[in-house]
């Protein structure tokens, strides 16, 4: 299902990366890589730290502060780059730019 | 000194407030609530879990991926709003819109 997705939007994905410095998506029930612009290494330490540690923490946080409230993207700025992230059910987005 | 700043841009202060939900600036050296439009319960959360946790979770994340990068900002959209934090030496500034 995931991979019907990603072919459907391959030219949206085309379009957005001409101003991004690459993308990971990883699909969360079976925590692979679906697709990614990196090579393996890069892209097994961006799911696990930012999909895996870094939502858990900020979706923790938010439920913590107000527990009626969800945790529904967030953006990493970074001195050289910024992390953009959707973390969805199925599966989680990251586009670097 | 923090003190001193914070009342020189009171003024910037209100004019951002009016198209926000509020803000907390805490005081990273000796980890008190410098200034902030919540009562105390709902500001030593903030500074707690966002300051705290999520931006250590965020700092930590980006030096693993890359050694030589570092954080600068954080953002977390929720379903009700948005966290904006910007983590400095000596103090964090959490706007919430």
């Amino acid at each position: 299902m995931l991979e019907s997705v990603i072919r459907r939007n391959a030219e949206n994905t085309e379009r957005i990366m001409k101003n991004a410095v690459g993308y990971v998506v990883s699909n969360n029930a079976i925590g692979t890589i679906a697709i990614s612009s990196f090579d393996t290494t890069v892209s097994v330490g961006i799911v696990k730290l930012i999909c895996g540690v870094l939502v858990a923490a900020a979706r923790s946080a938010v439920r913590d502060l107000d527990s009626t409230n969800d945790l529904c993207f967030l953006r990493v700025g970074t001195r050289k780059f910024e992390y953009m992230v959707a973390p969805e059910t199925e599966f989680s987005i990251v586009v670097i730019q």
